[in-house]
This record gives structure tokens, sequence and C-alpha cells, in this order.
């Protein structure tokens, strides 16, 4: 490869050299408890229990008032930040925005990443345990929608005892998260940041998620989604990885990253010539161990499904109406998997609303991607966001 | 679907009532007689008797100046233009180009389409017998590379006893053929059309095409390529085609056909949801039966491999020095798979070269085959192309 890879760095020092870091964080998982024990789902099924993982760094403050929950993308977790073991190498999937210091300053902030339903990170999804049956419920698990995600964040969140969420941020189906909160719960957040986002996906998102489904279904070992404890559709997840792989990059960013630039001398077959090729396959092949196919499946229709104008009767103005909350929208230049002009269109729609919004596309060659990795652009942003609202904060409390 | 497909329209009336169309047109079949029989391919391996089909339309004049040489992108055939019989509802793949009165007049042109070595439309591949073992080729097929193509397609021309075409035109893989062509053979061709094409795949091209190959080869049914008389690999081959139509399509193309229409209700399960995930099905599916899965691998490995500034040793400018032909090279706005930048590359080293290059950017919306759409903005600037050099000749003729 020419350049640096868009992976996170890894650990050098221990983790108690690293002033920056969040440290230790351990992952906690919340069960609902509260009745009714089974949670709703969208299409109308009921299921449970429901277990949701998430991790917490910094302190809450007294009154609650300090809370940044932090929703993530499809393939992430809930460990955001810092390390899970003293052994770890690798820190948490945004760890250079959530730290002391840091975007999200975790010596004012209480930062909650919480993981999602339908999932495979420690979240009751298609692989659980059905206790009905004994065995994983497989595809009798209900579809999910991000709604339905951000529902069961609400349990999470009221059951910590928080009433309104200072902030709610995520990229790419996190975006999609952050705006389902901003409109299914108008009094709990009063700030949020939909980054790399749309309130739908356009139909070549839809078509490229189509064709991974595709991928893993056509996989022999899928099986109706019955593999559990049998061999995995491995060949299928890591084809559905490897699609998604190129739309989270950029023209730009694979010529800069890969070139044509060979693994060693041409094969004159059909082995790995490319270092696109093999980056890509190592892409594939690492998924596959740390992801469940079913889940891919249920994630992935989830984003298909999700058309925020759906909220307004198919009209995403009417839908934005009821938000109360203060917006950044922040989009990248080079993604074309979520283009800049669906995050116009959101802006657009919270503007014709007259809501409070900002709205900044970030240049950048590193595509989707670069919502992971533009750190410098997206922490002056959203450093500035965030002290705006402390000043507004202050500014009432001193008129009232 | 909201607006028109990109497909060729059906013929309504009989053939004989279109004065437009060629009308009946049989494939021919050309098998290098002359010694030696074998053909070296740029591998080094020689491989024998090789097949190349082709079909023709128009009538060749006296001194055989008149021939335009179509020659073709990844999945189609050397049916170019009008019927192979009466009962074919279907014209060949770029009938609005060629045929009377059309861009390619065949009241004035003699048009000959040849297909590719390599492939399975009647031209020597990895599904035709090998006469050393009496089965199908599969892999021990030699590896093509375009010039492969192209040097097949000119032991062809030089058994019609053309010493000079008059143009030879092609888009998308086709396009690399026209630039082999000018580069390889320069005295043997007057003009030259490469249409949204490049001088070497970008990364991102070389990513889609290799994921599309580890569909074929991850399908069980693929067999390490000895899969005939038997079960296909229909799955992986729908899959590669699949992933490469979103590529052949714009995200606003999709907009605009697709949307996020429903086929009907929400299945709320994994079967097709959105009208774009049944277009890329019907995709999918029509194509595993006219195609052949091991050609897929060979002629997408003959793209990723194609890189015209090798002949320059690694000079594109060098490349092209040699060239003898005037250009017109056609890019396509919304092409995304062959960006127009890329044509820009080969117009820029031409005209460093101080060659003849005419070049146009069509602004279209529908992205790579936008070629074979856009006949009118693209038969206009080939009509005045040609013309020109009909102009110039007689020039030189009474100069002369």
């Amino acid at each position: 490869m020419k350049h640096g890879c868009c992976e996170r760095p890894m650990r050098t020092g221990t983790i108690a050299e690293d002033e920056h870091s969040v440290g230790i964080v351990e992952t906690q998982y919340y069960t609902f408890a509260e009745p009714p024990e089974e949670m709703e789902f969208e299409c109308g099924r009921k299921v449970g229990p429901i277990t949701l993982a998430y991790e917490t760094c910094g302190e809450l403050n007294e009154d609650k008032s300090n809370v940044v929950l932090i929703v993530h993308s499809l393939s992430s977790d809930a460990h955001v930040a810092g390390y899970n073991s003293p052994s770890d190498r690798k820190p948490g999937w945004w760890d250079t925005m959530v730290g002391p210091g840091k975007a999200f300053d975790t010596r004012k902030y209480y930062v909650i990443c919480s993981n999602i339903i339908g999932g495979c990170k420690g979240s009751t999804g298609p692989s659980s345990i059905n206790p009905a049956t004994g065995k994983p419920y497989g595809l009798s698990f209900p579809i999910v929608t991000i709604k339905d995600m951000v529902r069961a964040q609400k349990h999470l969140i009221d059951h910590l005892g928080i009433k309104q969420l200072l902030c709610v941020v995520g990229g790419s189906m996190g975006g999609m998260q952050v705006l389902q909160w901003a409109v299914s719960y108008p009094d709990a957040v009063r700030l949020v940041i939909p980054i790399a986002t749309a309130a739908r996906l356009n139909a070549q998102a839809i078509a490229f998620d189509a064709v991974g489904r595709q991928a893993i279904m056509s996989d022999p070992d899928w099986k109706n989604g019955e593999y559990y404890g049998e061999a995995i559709p491995a060949a299928g997840l890591a084809l559905a990885r490897m699609i998604g792989h190129i739309t989270y990059l950029s023209d730009a960013s694979m010529h800069q990253k890969f070139g044509r630039d060979l693994v060693g001398e041409p094969c004159f077959g059909f082995n790995i010539d490319f270092q696109v090729e093999s980056y890509l396959n190592h892409q594939g092949d690492s998924f596959v161990k740390r992801f469940d196919a079913n889940s891919y499946l249920y994630i992935t229709k989830a984003m298909d499904y999700f058309d925020l104008a759906q909220e307004g009767g198919g009209n995403l103005q009417r839908a934005l109406s009821v938000v109360k909350a203060s917006f950044l929208v922040v989009s990248f230049s080079s993604d074309w998997l979520f283009p800049p002009y669906q995050s116009r269109e959101i802006v657009t729609a919270l503007r014709r609303n007259n809501k409070d919004v900002s709205y900044a596309e970030i240049h950048s060659d590193y595509g989707h991607d670069a919502f992971l990795i533009e750190v410098d652009a997206l922490s002056k942003l959203i450093v500035s966001f965030l002290q705006y609202a402390d000043y507004e904060r202050e500014y009432a409390d001193a008129a009232g």
C-alpha cells in the first residue's frame, strides 16, 4: 500500500501511559427488566427478553445533564473507546474522538455507546437463544428497524435514569439512529450530530445491500439462516463485506492507497494479483471471524427500510417538524454511499421548519469512511458545537 | 420503474418494414487457417485452432477503404445490428448506431463486428473444446489479454484482405481494444473512436472485477472451472452480474429509474422488496442463461491487466507516440466506472504527442451504460468525425 491504512492505530506504550485514553472499559449488559419484559417491534411482533450491550466512560454529573450517547454503524459495537482488557492492542472504534482532551472529552462528558438489537455484539439478535425453543432465533427473529434500535436504546437510557441526553451522535447507520432519536424523542435530546448519513438510502445503496445479502443467502452454508453450531456461510459473508468495503472508500482513496500495485509478479491466472484485491480479501476474511451473517442481513435490511419521511406521511419536512434538538449535520465530499446531497436534504428540511441547524461538508478523499478518519476536522466542528450549547445554557440560566 | 428501461426496444413491425434496419444478418466464423494454425498468446502459450465469430453489414467497396470495425464490451457479441433470424424480436446490441441512415451508415460503410477470444459467443474460449483432450479447456485456456483479442481480430482483418480500417470503434472494454488497435497496428487504422473507456482500470474498477470473480469462484458449482456438462455456477455468475450492473448505472439514473419504489407491500423478511432489487435479480438470472462463468473470469482479468502505458515502458505518452490514426475520444459525465478523467488522460497524452484528437464529454445521467443509450449525442459526434475524414481525404486527393 502506498499510504497509511485507515484502520485504527495499534497501541505502542502501556494503556496507563496514554493520558488521552479512557483506559480499561468494561462492556455492560442491560436486560429489560421492567414490565413488559418483551419489546414490541415495529413489525408488530413481541420478543423478549431483550438485552443491550453498552459501554460508558467519563463521569455522570449530578443532574445527569452531561450525557453523550454514541450510536454506531453497521459493523461496529459498544466498544467505542479505550481497551476492554490490558492485553488489547487496538482501542475502540472511535477512540480518536472519545477520551480526555478529545472531541468528546470524558473529563467533561459522560459517554455512553450503545450497541443495537439485531446485531451480534452482545445485544439480542438472530444469533441469540430464543427462550421458547432453546435454540438461536435465526430468521425467526423479527425484522428490526432503525426505530426499533432506537426504542431499545431509549429503554436503556430510561433505566439509567437519564431524562435528557446532552447529545446523540453517530455516523452512517449511526446517523440514521441519531435522526430517529430526534424525531421519536424530541424532549430527550438537546443536541444531535448526524454524520455521513441520510434520511433514507438511495437506490444505489439499496442495490449494494441487496447484492451483499444475496451473496450470503446464495452460500449453501447459510441454510436459510440455520447454520449455528455448524459451518457458517463464510464465503458469502466475506463477499458481502468486500462489496461493502468498496463503497466505504472512494475512487481517489483507493487510487492513493493501492493504485494498480501488484502483490508480486502477475499470476496469469485467477489468484490475487493486485494489492487492492489482497486488501479486500483480508477485509472479507477478518470480518467473517467477528460478525454474524444473519445479523448482516437484519441490519442492512433495517437500513434499506429506514425512511425518515414516513414519520411525516412521506414528507421529510413534516417528519422533522417535531424535533427540538439543535443539529450539526456533517457530510464528506467524496462519500458516494451517503452523498452530501442527502445531508443537504436533511438540512433544508430542518431550515424550512426554522430549526437550529449547522451544516458542514468536509472536503476529504476518504469516501464514506471519512467519518472515522477525518478526526481533526470533525473534532473542531464538534467541540465548537458543544461549546456553543454550553454558552446557550449559561445565557439561559443567567436570563432565568 | 419510473422511466423507460435502457434496454434495446423490441421490434414492433416486420423487419422488412424498417428501412433503417440492416435486416437479417448471419453470424460468420473464421478459423485461422493460415500457418501457424495456433496463435501465440501474450502469456507465451500457443493455442489452436482459433475461431473468431463476426458479423458484417453494408457492402465492402472496391478498394476496401470503407471498413468500420466495431469491437465490443465485456458481455456483448458479434451481433451488433439487425436480426439473426426473422423471428428475433430484439435487434443487435448497437442497432441504434448501425444501419441505413444511422451513425455508421451501412449504405456507405462496410461494418464488421468482431467477437473476442476468451469469450463464449462463438469464438474460442474456456468453454471451447480443447482438441488435445476432447474436453472443454476450462482453466487450461491461457490467460487472454486485450492485446491477444486485438491480435486475433487482426488475423480476421488480414484474412478478409483489408489493409487499412477506415475506423475502429468501441465502448468500455471495446474502447480498450480500440486503443490497442491504434498502438499495435498504427498503419492499419485511419480513425479510432474509444468511448467510455480508459488506458487502464483504476483500483476501484479492479476491486469490483475481483469481487465478481470471487463470487463465481466461491460458488461450489464452479469446481475450479470444470462444471461443463454439469450444474453451472449460476448463483455466483448472477451475483457477479448484479455487482457489474450497479457500476454500469449511476446514482442519478438508478434514482430516476427505481427510486425507493417497492415491488409490493414490504415483506418484513429477506425477499425482494424494492424495484431495484427485482431489476438486479432479473439481470443476474438472465445473464446466467447467456454467458459462461469462466469467460467472465477471463474477460474481467483481461480488463484488469490492460495497461496501455506498458507499451511505452510505463509511460502513456510514449505508448501513444506510435499512433497514426485520428482520434475521437468520448466520455460521459456520470460514468463512474470509466470516469471522464481517464478519457482526459488519453487525450492529454495524445496532444503531447501532437496527434490529431478530438474530445467530447457528453453530459448524461446514464452512467457507464450511456455509451449504449446516448444515441443522438454520440451519432452527431461520430457522423461529423467521419465526414471530416472524408473531407480530408478528398482534399489530399485533390492536392495529390
